[in-house]
């Protein structure tokens, strides 16, 4: 009987996760059922949320078991159908697993279309993470033409479209980011108009002033953290602050603590709202179109940093953590049609 | 020529503010000029914002200088007019001064019917307090019926018009206050469904827990600092944050650090918002127009603390931050037609 190999998680991470936390087990290749097809992964997605559901506790995801294969978001290919909606040979992404196969309900699957650009994007700027930063921005960032715009983590998958899209709604936008390639790649490629490298400046909130003389009217934040720490006293008047992520702080052991922040508001009348990509599942085509359109009018750019064979699925994850990606994190897995 | 007294800003506190930051000073009775009238102070109030104002930073509310008189909501009476709006003898409101007479403008004033109830409810349920309460609660906590709402510092003249609002609105309401008075008088006579004495709880999370089973829907805050804290872990999905005041922060001399907090907004898409009673000028009169008849149909309860003599108003400012008072904290300063 045909194999394949998932990665487990072997036991739960205290602070940074390590490869121990992974385990690579060989199991038989399941076998699809009435309506579900059997997917081989073509890519696989690795993301910092990810990191809350290795935890033994209750949050907006499901915590994974211990001992279980961990889900994630993957391109494949089908390679066996017993539902009408695909034929053998068909891209699909969803939902599955860190695995090579995995079955699938084709109610979970949708299409991707190979014609219209690598398949790999539907996870990453034409997928979860470009329709987050469409939708944090434009629904809860809200920026308007002339506004002054921070994006942190601004070279990663969500972030760099966060920031492309302020900037195609008229506003000046400022990122951070943790390297000088990342800077170059926001200012010379992105179109940002300034952009900070947190690794090397002694003074964040001096650093993210000077970006921003007029203050800051809206904040996409990826990290918290310091980082949020040093554009808060920046928010203007009904600023706007979306939070997205909080990727500073993951790894925690103990319940972090910063600056209290509540009192600024009161003086700027401003709004912190955190918003989950999953709440926008209606309205996904709408980004989705949009986001194409900006690709194609060479308006949106994105990169990937692709790591390449599935048994370093965990060292891709892990370096998410080390801000090693300039843009989306993938794994890849195998090739179509092999 | 007549004379009246004023109290000064001496000095800026360090921390808890004492009576030496204040000056009584006995001046000549200014003259009011064309549109100008002289008014007698009946009411000062001493309101938590205050304390703002004593430090040297700018924030919404301009800080006072050393050595001059400090700007206070009074109820007073007219004595001398030389506007066509106002006659001798009229009760008016406004922001005047901490002093026993000061010169207005007739612009800077607004009437008070005393037919319509004390005169003195003008700088509490029927003035900046009652209204901060109402558009607060209704435009940003926005409780439904049957949801839990939690108000902080709920015995205060704020907290208190803020809590019965939301009990008008249909919700569960919790408040927290810091006596056996206080509690008393939110479950007895304001309504309140629950309520909790932060003083004399040891695990304030707890505490909350239990009084909203159902988590917190919407959160009404006064005080921030442990309060909020215990408070947060509740907030349900979609919950509203309506940031009033931070009133246990406010004599802070380092920047005061606590659990970090927008990790929690993520999971539950909460919105946390500060607000300004002042970017509410042009409802003014709606707000009066509500409270009036709640009070009417005994619906709305309030109550004065009033401290006398015009020499005591330090005191009643610094009981705010003792948590002296019952509801609106008020200094009486002179009788009507003395």
């Amino acid at each position: 009987m045909a194999e394949t190999r998932q990665w487990r998680l072997a036991s739960r991470p205290t602070g940074e996760p390590t490869r121990e936390n992974f385990d690579l087990v060989t199991v038989d290749r399941p076998e699809p059922g009435p309506g579900e097809v059997l997917v081989k992964t073509l890519y696989q997605s690795v993301d910092p949320y990810m990191r809350g559901r290795m935890r033994d506790e209750e949050s907006y995801a499901e915590p994974w078991d211990v001992g279980d294969p961990m889900q994630a978001g993957i391109v494949g290919e089908v390679v066996q159908s017993e539902a009408d909606d695909f034929d053998e040979g068909d891209v699909v992404t969803g939902n599955l697993l860190w695995a090579e196969h995995a079955v699938a309900d084709a109610d979970e699957l949708r299409p991707v279309n190979p014609e219209l650009g690598p398949v790999s994007t539907a996870l990453g700027v034409l997928g979860m993470p470009g329709i987050t930063g469409y939708f944090g921005m434009l629904d809860v960032a809200d920026p308007s033409p002339g506004e002054t715009v921070v994006v942190s983590a601004a070279a990663g998958a969500v972030g760099s479209v966060a920031g492309q899209i302020a900037r195609l709604s008229g506003a000046r936008v400022v990122g951070t980011a943790g390297s000088e390639e990342k800077i170059d790649w926001l200012t010379d490629e992105l179109g940002f108009d300034a952009a900070i490298n947190y690794k090397e400046t002694d003074d964040l909130e001096a650093a993210v002033a000077e970006a921003c003389p007029d203050g800051v009217d809206a904040y996409f934040d990826n990290v918290g953290g310091p980082i949020t720490d040093a554009v808060w006293p920046l928010l203007n008047v009904d600023a706007r602050v979306a939070v997205c992520g909080q990727i500073s702080l993951y790894n925690e052991t103990e319940v972090p603590t910063g600056p209290r922040k509540l009192s600024k508001l009161i003086e700027s009348r401003a709004r912190v709202e955190g918003f989950l990509v999953g709440d926008y599942q209606s309205r996904w085509g709408e980004a989705l179109e949009s986001l194409s359109e900006f690709i194609q009018q060479d308006d949106l750019h994105y990169r990937e940093n692709v790591v390449d064979g599935f048994e370093n699925a965990p060292d891709a994850f892990l370096g998410l953590f080390e801000g090693e990606n300039i843009g989306k994190q993938l794994v890849k897995v195998a090739e179509r049609g092999e």
